[in-house]
Parts: structure tokens; sequence; C-alpha cells
């Protein structure tokens, strides 16, 4: 498959000429599991299956990519700080990796790599393909064991659950799972995708096809949304953080940079009302660093944003005002279920003041 | 003067590396007036003076651009269409003119010409700046008379007054010139020229100098505007004109191509009433074509955007919702002096439906 890759990559051109855009979806598809169901001797490794151990992974997550910010959220609200550690890239990369530029030395402390490259190397000496977070990487080996970003989080959800917190929600309610697939399914190809197929369209009618696609699904969210709390009813679950860190993004980068632009997340009540309700609850605002969003996508798509210039705006204090949700019921924990929110951020993971209403500038 | 020039010109790069943006206020100051205040016998031209004259003298006006959109306004405020004609070249042109790409074969049906830099080229065989509009031509002779926008509307204003339509309104009230002035220096230097300065802007540092400039002043112009209804109060004047075709451009091209970009106006109250106050008095909303502005910054200005797509959004039809001023008294033509709006576009100059509200597609 020969689509261009995307945000969450390190290729140089986004936009081809004259194309739709298309996403490679093809992954290291690695697992981590609980329990491999293979016969005892088996070679996991050889079938592509490793071990839950607490501490011997760690989660690679640049906090500007919406595909890695899925993860933050989720070891968050699972409590699996923890068994699972987490290095963090800055926004910008060149086309060779995502970088820890951020961290002493320009090394992760874990890994004590400069590039993420290096652990994809590491597993495959020619890896042929972007090098994308969100990716775990196997600690003694250093090694990357799989980049697929939505069985990540399903098998954090499912595979990790000896090591949750007291208190974590269930993400993926057996009940509702086939339904919210189907959720997830459009969701993904038309909203968290969708942004994307405008912003990287390689002429004017194929952003004219992606922006009427776009806008037909945000339509249908912003009804749907209009008398459910979350997604699938009264409680959050892994849907809700799949589209919130689109929704996050939206005024403050795909608006402009991706030109999808028939009007703002903030002109659309239940929408926003919905994106103010995720956002002030523990576990998804306060994983979002705007500042390091703004600087990936401005910073990194040089074919669309050639000046690199950053916008100062939008302003986004609005994140912070009553999302008058209440009306509708239902909480983001389910308390008869036993679920709590995730307690405070641990201070060396928290997001740098002023990236974020949350934490204002100084404090 | 070697600042590179911008929108309404021709020349092929807008930012210059490095560098804050420096608008090139030279322009061929020829004037078109009813006395010449020169001994008889003198050599009008010579001295850059051309007389006042029905039916002499062609106005070229893009509807994309904001400098020109003045000119158009101006025309239509006093009734000036059967003494100076119109040509108005298409939204988008190449580095060496603006072009009749709308009219029959591309030719301007009464100056001939297919590129407005003929007009230019036969005045000044060498002119070596930037071809802008808005021009007067002079039709007998083919050449540009003047490039000078805002002596263009001053005379139109206070040099035509004998061909002004019955009901003009006073644009220049001798009381308020002298505030008028600087109301329109702080409003040409901070906001038509303050958007600009953040769009063209060669470095971060530039950028976001431009954009806390623009910001204060479109701040003061909040303020300003709480308890007054126009500019300089009660009645329209030229300070509107001037403020209008800025605030109109605004939400659908500056916000995002120009990353100017705190808010939207549309989310500014004083400042957004005003502009739709405006926009819904008979001469101003009707001269704006939405359409063209978007093809004409996106399509001409490469290297902001170089895929050349043009947005489909902002949706544009809140500009037809109650600007809610009536509450501030006044009226836009100040009828205890006699003025009165002006009557219908005429069919040849309408907006192309589909590309302004007042206008829906189809109709």
């Amino acid at each position: 498959m020969d689509g261009n890759q995307e945000n969450h990559t390190t290729r140089g051109a986004y936009v081809t000429q004259g194309k739709e855009f298309t996403r490679d979806t093809q992954y290291i598809e690695d697992r981590v599991v609980s329990d491999s169901g293979l016969e005892p001797g088996t070679d996991q490794r050889d079938q592509g299956i490793w071990p839950v151990e607490a501490g011997r992974y760690r989660l690679v997550a640049a906090r500007a990519c919406p595909w890695a910010n899925r993860t933050i959220i989720v070891r968050r609200l699972l409590g699996l700080e923890d068994a699972i550690s987490i290095g963090m890239p800055g926004p910008t990369h060149d086309v060779r990796s995502w970088t820890f530029d951020l961290d002493p030395e320009g090394k992760d402390p874990v890994l004590g790599i400069e590039r993420l490259q290096e652990a994809y190397f590491r597993r495959f000496p020619e890896y042929p393909r972007g090098i994308t977070v969100p990716a775990i990487v196997d600690i003694p080996s250093g090694e990357v064991v799989t980049n697929n970003f939505p069985q990540i989080t399903e098998d954090f959800a499912k595979q990790w659950s000896a090591f949750h917190r007291q208190g974590a929600p269930d993400l993926w309610p057996e009940d509702q799972e086939e339904e919210m697939r189907e959720v997830m399914h459009r969701v993904f190809t038309e909203v968290n995708n969708g942004v994307y197929r405008c912003g990287f369209a390689g002429s004017q009618e194929a952003y004219e096809k992606a922006y009427q696609r776009l806008w037909t699904a945000l339509d249908w969210l912003e009804e749907r949304l209009s008398d459910r709390r979350f997604l699938m009813g009264d409680h959050i679950t892994e849907a809700d953080v799949r589209l919130f860190t689109t929704l996050a993004r939206f005024d403050v980068v795909y608006f402009s940079h991706f030109k999808a632009n028939r009007q703002m997340l903030a002109t659309l009540p239940h929408l926003w009302g919905y994106a103010r309700d995720l956002f002030q609850t523990p576990g998804f605002g306060d994983t979002i660093d705007f500042q390091q969003i703004k600087e990936h996508y401005y910073g990194v798509q040089k074919d669309i944003n050639p000046t690199g210039i950053v916008p100062v705006g939008p302003d986004v204090s609005g994140w912070l005002t009553d999302p008058g949700r209440d009306h509708l019921g239902g909480s983001p924990f389910d308390a008869a279920a036993g679920a709590t929110a995730p307690g405070p951020v641990r201070p060396e993971e928290r997001v740098e003041p002023g990236h974020n209403p949350l934490y204002p500038a100084g404090s």
C-alpha cells in the first residue's frame, strides 16, 4: 500500500498533488497480552505476542499527536502509570523521526535514544514505513513492540486489567461493544481521519468531497450528542477518548490549517458542550498541550504552512466554561459500578503551564 | 523604497524570510479634480492634475481586493455610476497583472485590454512597481491616471460632487474631519494593513508582534463601537467604509490564512454587530463577493497556501442576522441632512448569486 502517511509519522510530504489523501493503515501488529492462548512451548515472539509485565514496556507518545493522545488518556484513566512508563517526544520532528528533544541531553531517560527511529530500527533494521507514535517499546531489548494505536488502547483496557487502579472505568462495556465498534469506525474514517482528508487533499475536488464528508459526520455527532451525555450514553467509554482527541484539536488546528472550516467547534452547541465536559474530566483535558499541538501541525507540515509560523490564537480559555450538560444526567465515571475519577496528574507528567487553560502561565 | 507589495498588487512573493512586512505606499499620485487651482494656461498633466469629466474615466476595481472594494462602495453610495464606469478584474492574477478574465473574450469591454498592466505601461512604459487596483484609467488615452486609493475615494466625495446622486451622504463631514483622519490613520496602520502584517510576517517574532498590534487595535474598536452606532457617531462616513472592507474579509480569510486568529469577528459583540449593520446597508454588503475574496487570497498567495486550495467555509449566513444596534440610535444615512440609501444595484454590477448571502445561489 503506497498511501502517504500523516501527522503522527515523519515523512516529508503530506499533500500529494491531484490525489485524495489515503492513510497508510499498516502497522506493526504485535500485541502485549495477559494470556497468549498459545500452546506452552510455542515461540510467542514468532507469533507477535508479548507478555503483560509491569515495568517492562515504555509507551512513547507525543502530546501533539491525536493518536498518541488516546494512549496518554487511557493510561491515566486506567491508572497504568506504575505499570507502563511514558516517554514523550517533542512536538516537531524532521523527516527522519520524532526526537526526545524535550528530555535532558535530548535523550529519552529510560531508552537512552535520541530518536524514536532507533527503536524501530533495532527491531527491523530496514523498517520501510513511517516512524509513528504511539509506540510500545520493550525496555530490555530497546525494540519497538507495536505502533498499532487502536489495539494499544484496547489492550490497555482488556489485557492489563491486573494493573488497573482501583476505580478504573470500564472503557469497553461488553453489552455496548458492538455498537461502540460501529460508532468508533465511523468516527475514525469520517472524523479522526476526516480532518486529515481535508488538510492533505491534493486537489480542490478532493478537498471539497472531504469537507462534505467531514461535516456530514459532525452533523451526525451533533445530533447524537443532543440527548446523550457521552457517545455511548451515561458514562465515558473508549469511543469518547477517540472522538475527544480530534475535537480538542479542531479549533486550534483543523479549522484553519486543514480548512475544515464550515464553523468552529465552539459554535456547535452539543459537540462543544460535550467536548468541554470531557476536557474538564480528569484524564482528558489535563493531557492536552495546545501549544505543542499547534507547533506540531504548523511547524512540521511545511507543504501546507511553508513559513512554519505558529499562530498565537485562538483563545482557548473557553474550554473551562460551563459545559451545560448536567440536564442530560449521567456522569463520566459510573459510580454504581465503582468507577472513580483518576487522581491528580503526576508532577513529572504535567502539561507545561501556559499551554492549557487548566495550568495558567506562571502556575 | 524596496518594501514588498501586497494583495492588491501582482508580485509573486508575499512573505520575506526573517522580515516584518512593509507595505509599499508609493503610488501614482495624480488626481482628478473639479478645480485645478492652477493659473490658466498651465499644463495640468504636467502637474498631475486631471479634470473631472463624466464618462471620461474608468475605475478598475477587483471585488476581491479590500482597497478596491472601498472605491466600489463609495461610488455606489454617492451614485457615481453614470459618471464613472467600472471594470472588474477577476479574483486571481499571475505575477504580471490583474486580468479581465471574467469579461467576454477576456477583455475589458471599454478599455479593450486583457491585463491592467497594459494601462500602466501605456502611461509609464517602464513602470517598475506593483500593478495595483483600484486604478483610475483615462478612457481616451488608455493610460492609468492614479492608483492612489485613499485619494481616489476622497476625491470621489469632494471633487465629483456635481455628479453625486440626489441624497448622497456626506462621507467627509467637515466638523469631524480632523478626528476622522486620526481614526482612519490608526485603522489603516493597525487594522487594514495590520492583518497583512500578520499574514506576511517573515519570522515568528515579527508575526507575534503584528498579532499583538492588530488585537490591541481591534480591542480599541470593540470598545469604541460599544456606544457609537458608527465609527464617527450616528451616521456613516468614509471611516466606516475603510474599516468595513477589512471586517468583511476577517472571518473568511484573515482569521485563518493570515493567522489573525485570537477570535473570530463573530465573537466580538460590538464589532460584529457593527459589521452586520453596515453589511445590511445598501452600498456595503451588496458589493461583497465572498467567493472571489477567498479565491484571491488562497489562490494567489501561494507562498502562504502552496496547494492553492480554496476553503469551502466558513458559513457566511450569519451576516444577515439582526445586528442589534438599534438601541444606539443613529441611522446609516442622515435623513435630517437629506441623505438616503442608494437604490438597487444595477443588474450588470450585481454580485454573482451564491457568492453572498444577499444573493442566494439560484436567485
